[in-house]
C-alpha cells in the first residue's frame, strides 16, 4: 500500500466546497404539514418532556441522547501539531464526529472549548451532561486530560472517554496480543519498554498491567532516561505510579533483551543498534506520527525477526485509533454503560485481536488493495473490515454487563445480528 | 383551519420511532475511501487547521461554525410547562433544531445546561463559543434570562438571540405594523397595554418603543396591576425601567380607550367588558398558550371591529415564533453579525409584515387551507410561506450591514436570488 499524498489545496480545497465544514444535522423525523410540526414541536412535544421529567431514563426513549456523542477538545495538543487553541482544532475534531457516524452509527457533535483550566473545562462539561449519551475527549494535553478525565468520571454518569490515552491504549493492546502470540511469548512474562510518557504512553502501560502484563516488567522512559523507584528530576504523579526497581538509566539500557518496545515519542528515538539488542522476534511498536521512532524497513534491516507496527496508513499494522473509539462508544452506549471501564477495554483490544486472526469470508480478503491474512503484517484489523462493528460493539456490551456498567439488559445475538444489517 | 388533535401516544410514538429524538448528523463530504478519510482527518486535516490557527476566520471557510447554532436551555422555563428541568427540556430544543434546518437550512444542536446559576451558565456557554455561529437560548425563566443574554452579549462576538422574548416580540411587531394599518392608526400615537411582565412581555415592550411607541402611551401590567412609576411591590429593574406616569392601578383601568391589547399572560386576563371600552378597532392580541387571554369570537363578540391574533394555529393570524428565529439568524450568520441588533429585530418584523401585505402569487394563495390575501384574518403569514427565507434574511442582512454589526459585505440581490434557489 503507497503512501497516499495530499496537497494543501487539496485539503483545504475538501473543507470548504461545496459548504463549509464536515457534516450537517438532518432532521430524522417527517416535518411536512402543520400536524407533523405539532408533534415534534408544541403542542405534541409537552407528552415526551413529562415523560422524561417524571423518568428521566425516558430521555433515551424519546430524544437522541442515547445516540449522541459530545468529541470534546480544548485544542492544547492538536495531532501532532501542539496546542494551536480550541478554534482551530474545530477541523479534527468535525472529522471524529463524521468517523463516528460512518463507522458505527453514532451522532457526534464537536465542542470546543476556549479554556486550559481543568476545573473550567471541567464544569463546562458536568453542565451539558444532560445533552449527551457520552463524552469523547480529544486533543487535551497532559498532564490536564488525566485531571479533566478522573473528575468527569466522578461526577458524570455518562462514559467519559479520553480517546487520544484509550483509544491509543486499546489498539496498540490489540496489536500486541497477535504480536506476542506470533512471537510464541505471553503478556505476563513479556519484557517491555514504552518510551514516552505522555498521556498515550501512560494508558498503554497502565492498561497492559490491566491485561496481566507485570509492572517489575515494564519499564517506562522519556526524554530524561527510564522512569526509575526513586528518580527525581521531571516527575508527576502518573510517572510515579508506574516507576520501576531497575538498574537501566537509559532507553537503549532498557532494550537490552527487551521483547516489545512501544514508541509514543518522536522520530528516531529508536536506533537499529538498539532493536539489535531486543530479544528474539522483538515487537516494535513505532507509534509517533507522522514520522515513527524506526521506520520499519530499518527495523527490519536491524531485525528480520522484527514484528513492527506503526501510526501509519502506509506502512502494514497501523495502530488506528478508529477502530477501537466508534466501536466502544457504540457498545456503551447500547449497554446504557455509566462508564467505560478497564474490562471494556480489553474486551475490545481482545475482540480486535481476534478479528486480525479470524479466517476471512471471501468477500472480503483484500480491502483497499490490502491483504487481510493473519500474519507479520496483519496483526490489527484494517479500519475497513466490515465485521468489526458487529464483532467489537457486542463484545464491549457484555465486559459492560458482567462488570456491572450497564444500565441495559441485552440478547448479545440478536444484537450482534442487529448490528450486522445496520451498516449495509 | 381546525385544531389539530394529538394524542399522547401519537407524540410518543413520532418521539420515539423508528429510532429516539428528531435529528441526525451525517457527513457532508465523501467519506468512503482510504483517500477521503486522508483529506477528513489525519493527515490532511491539518491544513485548515494551520489555517485557522493563523487566521480565525478561516473557521467560516473550513468548518460548519458559520452555518452552526445552539439551542441552550436550562429547562427552568419550558414551553409553558414550567421548570421541569435540563433534561426534560431535550425535546422541544431538539424540536427547535429541527425547526432551524427545515426554515432556513441551519445546521442547530441542541445543548441542555444543568444550572439555574446565571455565572454558570455564561460561563460554560462563553467557553464554547468557538464551537457556533450564534447562540440561541431558550426556555430559561426570567429574571435569569435577561441577565444571562445582558451578559453574554458583552462578552461573545456571535450573536446571541433569547427567543421567548425577542422571537416573540418580533413577530408580535409584525402583526402589530400591520394591525395598526387596517385601523388607520400609527405606533407613534397609539395607546398600548401589555399585560404580563415576563421575558416576553418585557422584551415586546422594549422592541415597541424602538420602533417608535412613546413611552408614555405604553402601559406595562403584570398580576398586581400596571407598573406605574412609584409602584413597589413585585418590582423589578427590568419592570421598573418600563414604569410610567398613570392614574390607572388596574388592566381595566388601564384598557379604557386603549388602541392595542397584547397579552402574553394567562387564560381569561381579558374580558369582554374591558374589550368593550377599547378605542376604535380595537387591537387584540391575546398570546397566552395553549389557551389565550381571550378567544377570537368572545373578543368579536364583544367588538365586531376588533383585529385579533392569538398563539395558536388554528385560529388566524398566529404569533409564532418560527417566522422570526430561523431567518433572523440566517441572516446573522450570513452577515456574520457580531450581535442581534433592535435594528435587525426591526428589519424582520417589517419584512414579516410586507410578506403578509405582499400580492401573493396565484401559486401559494392557499397555503395547507390558509388563504394568503392581506386582511384582518391575515396580518401575518404563513410559516409555510415559501418567500420567508428570502424575503425576510436578505432584509436582516441589509440591517446588520447599515448598523456595522456585519463583518461581511454581501451583494444582496445575489444574496436573495440564491435563497430562492436554496430552499426548493
Amino acid at each position: 500500500m503507497s503512501k497516499i499524498n495530499i496537497t494543501a489545496e487539496e485539503a483545504l480545497a475538501y473543507h470548504r466546497e461545496p459548504s463549509p465544514g464536515k457534516f450537517q444535522i438532518v432532521a430524522s423525523k417527517p416535518l411536512r404539514t402543520p400536524r407533523d410540526l405539532s408533534l415534534a414541536y408544541s403542542p405534541g412535544v409537552a407528552h415526551p418532556v413529562h415523560a422524561i421529567a417524571k423518568c428521566p431514563d425516558a430521555a433515551y426513549n424519546y430524544t437522541v441522547k442515547g445516540n449522541m456523542v459530545a468529541v470534546i477538545s480544548n485544542g492544547t495538543a492538536i495531532l501532532g501539531l501542539g496546542n494551536l487553541g480550541a478554534l482551530a482544532s474545530k477541523p479534527v475534531m468535525e472529522g471524529k464526529a463524521a468517523l463516528f457516524k460512518l463507522f458505527a452509527d453514532i451522532n457526534a457533535i464537536d465542542i470546543e472549548l476556549d479554556s486550559e483550566k481543568v476545573d473550567e473545562l471541567v464544569k463546562a462539561i458536568h453542565l451539558m451532561q444532560p445533552t449527551f449519551g457520552g463524552i469523547n475527549l480529544e486533543d487535551i494535553k497532559a498532564p490536564e486530560c488525566f485531571l479533566i478525565e478522573e473528575q468527569l468520571k466522578e461526577i458524570l454518569d455518562i462514559p467519559v472517554f479520553h480517546d487520544d490515552q484509550h483509544g491509543t491504549a486499546v489498539v496498540c493492546a490489540a496489536g500486541l496480543i497477535n504480536a506476542l502470540k506470533l512471537a510464541g511469548k505471553t503478556i505476563d512474562n513479556a519484557k517491555i519498554v514504552l518510551n514516552g510518557a505522555g498521556a498515550a504512553g501512560i494508558a498503554c502501560l497502565k492498561l497492559l498491567h490491566a491485561m496481566g502484563a507485570r509492572p517489575e516488567n515494564t519499564i517506562l522512559c522519556d526524554s530524561q532516561g527510564t522512569v526509575w523507584s526513586g528518580r527525581e528530576n521531571g516527575m508527576n504523579r502518573w510517572k510515579s505510579e508506574l516507576a520501576v526497581e531497575t538498574s537501566a538509566r537509559t532507553l537503549p539500557e532498557a532494550l537490552v533483551g527487551a521483547d516489545v518496545f512501544i514508541g509514543v515519542s518522536v522520530k528516531g528515538a529508536l536506533t537499529k543498534q538498539m532493536v539489535c539488542a531486543m530479544g528474539n522476534d522483538p515487537i516494535i511498536f513505532a507509534l509517533a506520527n507522522p514520522d515513527p521512532e524506526i521506520t520499519p524497513e530499518e527495523a527490519l534491516e536491524a531485525r528480520s525477526d522484527a514484528i513492527v507496527a506503526t501510526g501509519r496508513s502506509d506502512y502494514p499494522n497501523q495502530v488506528n485509533n478508529v477502530l477501537c473509539f466508534p466501536y466502544i462508544f457504540r457498545g456503551a452506549l447500547d449497554a446504557k454503560a455509566r462508564e467505560i471501564n478497564d474490562e471494556m477495554k480489553i474486551a475490545c483490544a481482545v475482540a480486535l485481536a481476534h478479528l486480525a486472526r479470524a479466517t476471512v469470508p471471501g468477500s472480503v480478503k483484500r480491502i483497499h488493495g490490502k491483504d487481510l491474512s493473519f500474519g507479520r503484517d496483519y496483526i490489527i484489523p484494517s479500519p475497513f473490515d466490515p465485521r468489526l462493528l458487529s464483532e467489537v460493539a457486542p463484545a464491549v456490551v457484555r465486559a459492560a454487563f458482567e462488570t456491572g456498567a450497564s444500565r441495559n439488559a441485552i440478547d448479545l445475538d440478536e444484537y450482534q445480528n442487529a448490528l450486522r444489517l445496520r451498516m449495509v
